[in-house]
């Protein structure tokens, strides 16, 4: 078998408009409520969109949660009393500057406007309308998404969607630590949904409206900020690589003086080199006490840390590694999307690592008689007890592997006319293209032992 | 050992007290943004309210989409295009009646008011301010929350926050079917969070405006429904009843014709008799074609399927399985919550099945000396690679007993001074009180092995 790619560290040609359109095809990503022609930039994952998301979902929980003795697991609510937005600074000061297009009425983010932003407006062209240097002055444009709550007279109250899942770590705080009997360091991890009224939202499902965040907030004493973050910016590239991601796509980019938040003493990205350029999928902060101080000040409620040993009490400092879920899972896709050459054959395969694959294995009889669908049904359903399987009868042998290719199966079993005489079956790699002839009864083992041996798995 | 506990069937006194303090006292449910006094019925989850909730809905993952070949995943957004709620009738109807007291103003659901739906308002008396027959004309109230999306003037739009899961799936019903290539009867499963603006939440965590559902839609040949409705409803009480749930505390609900929705031909709740009283926490709905015919006239979009073999066309109908993940977390923690005397004292132990327990398995060294920390830690690192588990060296082992029993934990592993001879430990169990002495290196495997054999897991 030869199989040739394109050339190592390139994406394919047109990589985005192929991704959406396989995403549409085999079922991973739909656009939200598309019969009524969708809605500002909300996605939905189909059947092995949403496999594919709890894969990598139970990967970094298994991972943070279950694979650290001092970590522990929240689920903190969407809807939150609005003070902790007050208190965050979220109310404040989470917005975007705004200048309107005097002559349509189109609002543009200033930094897009790259002349306003240098104070010479005035030769600024609308790239709607046209019309040039007609420009409001800036106004600022909170992105929360606010809600009322309530149906009393008088008593209903604004809240919001959250804007970002850790304030919902930082206010259980106490609770949780409590609870826990935990000591510092020791850390609080979430997968959540949080949302944001982005004004240039774009790039598939990279910048969303609404999307799922993974975090993890990592308490500790102060003065060990600066240890704790070098650990952490290793360990999370350490997992991101874990996942099968092509290390020459991968790289840091550490924030300089003039990049950092107001509430970051150090900040770094990982970030990956998407068709549209190196991109921010994870960040890792060192939050300092700002987030606990500020809201201890304004709940008046104590957030310190009593150490029973030492005697001391401090509010601890905050390490902060924050990933994007819904970008996580466009890395994952874009890294395994391939092209290559089979046998003077053109194939699409997404190489996805087996643990993230939506469906493990597929289950086909070579033909429809002769009672090979009837072996394949009973192995099927032998096998979904331990692994997530489908069954396909349909079509060519050939046509099934490809379609299989480009799901990201990483096995198909096929039972044939031997499989009848010796109740043995093949099982083809999808990214080998090499068959190995197995017993029946010993698929399920032979698949869940090759997805343990593969390369960088957990 | 002697265990005796309350007469079978009977829930402890002041159960619904005793869960709310126990679920904040061990981390399993918090009040929201309690520091600030909370939010009006959002509840977060803690470590082990997470880690149980996982569970409960990986069980149902695995049941209802991993164990079926004709049934798919889907993961809808929480916002969709608001024609969506018009064509499900939500817009126009999902509403309460609401009358004001014209002294007070405070407003109530009509149905609290019987005398006023009897039309005898003028001797119904306010509960809050004492006035008698002062009320307004009933007003209807939705109960959906709404926000508004986009930025841009007059383009910045109402949406809703999802109500319901099920229409995600009737909206994708087009996208699902054509990219898995699924043929009648197929089911569309779906976890997901939805809102409502509830009059009257209440009674912890089982009516709240911020809630969790898991939902399967199945898609059948019109005529059919009848059959498959029973089918539904005996399949979804026998996977209630897996998850160790006393039977004498479960039952149907069948709705007479006055009871059922306007889009109902059959419906059942699945009850549980909770301490205040028999309560639905799951419903099986033949909901017939009345939702795929609404969004087709709706959207104007074709929503029909086409049988390739006998060559016809139709209209789906749906048996509709719609469980409350929240209301289930409550149904299995007030029926694993147990109070019982032990040799004379007493105890309170969360009997959760082995496969929903938040720690798999605690791990304690017996004192603090003589290596067994060591031994201990080591134990507990290899175990977190296939099982949560909690390691605890403080207080005396009865007292880590007793703490692991009120967090439902089935397994506690101690290390001894014979461990340090001969490598092994012993396991205690939670509900029998057994130990048995286990090699170190077998400990893992004991642990999966125990909770694959237990009663009524799958």
């Amino acid at each position: 078998m030869n199989a040739t790619s394109q050339s190592p560290g390139d994406h394919p040609d047109g990589l985005m408009d192929k991704l959406v359109s396989l995403a549409k095809r085999r079922g991973f990503i739909f656009q939200s409520s598309e019969i009524y022609g969708g809605v500002g930039s909300v996605y939905d994952y189909g059947p092995l969109g949403i496999e594919l998301k709890n894969n990598i979902q139970s990967r970094w929980w298994r991972e943070m949660v279950h694979g650290h003795a001092n970590i522990v697991g929240l689920d903190a609510g969407i809807l939150m009393n609005p003070e902790v937005w007050v208190a965050s600074g979220h109310v404040g000061a989470f917005s975007d500057p705004l200048a309107e297009c005097l002559s349509c009425h189109r609002r543009f983010r200033t930094d897009e406007l790259t002349d306003l932003e240098a104070g010479r407006a005035d030769d600024q062209q609308c790239s709607v309308c046209g019309a040039t240097g007609k420009w409001s002055e800036p106004k600022q444009f909170n992105l929360m998404f606010k809600t009322f709550m309530g149906v009393v007279e008088g008593e209903s109250s604004t809240v919001y969607l959250r804007p970002e899942t850790a304030q919902g770590i930082f206010v259980n705080f106490r609770n949780v630590m409590d609870s826990s009997r935990l000591k510092v360091p020791f850390g609080i991890a979430q997968v959540g949904k949080a949302f944001r009224n982005e004004i240039t939202p774009g790039n598939f499902v990279f910048r969303t409206r609404e999307f799922e965040q993974m975090e993890m907030q990592f308490f500790i004493e102060p003065g060990t900020g600066g240890y704790w973050f070098q650990e952490w910016r290793a360990w999370r590239m350490e997992w991101v690589r874990s996942l099968g991601i092509r290390p020459d796509r991968l790289r840091f980019h550490d924030h300089g003086p003039d990049e950092l938040a107001h509430y970051c003493a150090e900040a770094v990205d990982i970030q990956y080199r998407f068709p549209f350029g190196w991109q921010e999928f994870e960040g890792i902060h060192n939050r300092t006490d700002y987030d606990l101080s500020a809201h201890q000040e304004h709940s008046g409620k104590k957030l310190e840390y009593i150490d029973p040993a030492a005697g001391k009490r401090f509010i601890p400092h905050v390490i902060e590694t924050s990933a994007g879920l819904s970008r996580l899972l466009l890395v994952v896709l874009a890294d395994a999307y391939t092209e290559e050459e089979v046998d003077g054959a053109a194939r699409t395969v997404l190489k996805l690592h087996p643990s993230l694959a939506p469906v493990r294995a597929a289950v086909f009889p070579l033909i429809k008689k002769l009672g090979m669908p009837e072996i394949a049904e009973k192995l099927a359903a032998e096998l979904r007890r331990q692994h997530n399987v489908f069954f396909d009868v349909a079509g060519s042998i050939g046509r099934r592997y490809r379609r299989q290719d480009e799901a990201g199966t990483p096995f198909c079993v096929t039972v044939d006319g031997q499989t009848v005489e010796d109740e043995t079956c093949t099982i083809r790699h999808r990214d080998t293209l090499e068959q190995v002839r197995v017993p029946l009864s010993g698929v399920g083992q032979w698949i869940a032992a090759a997805v343990a041996a593969s390369p960088t798995s957990t």
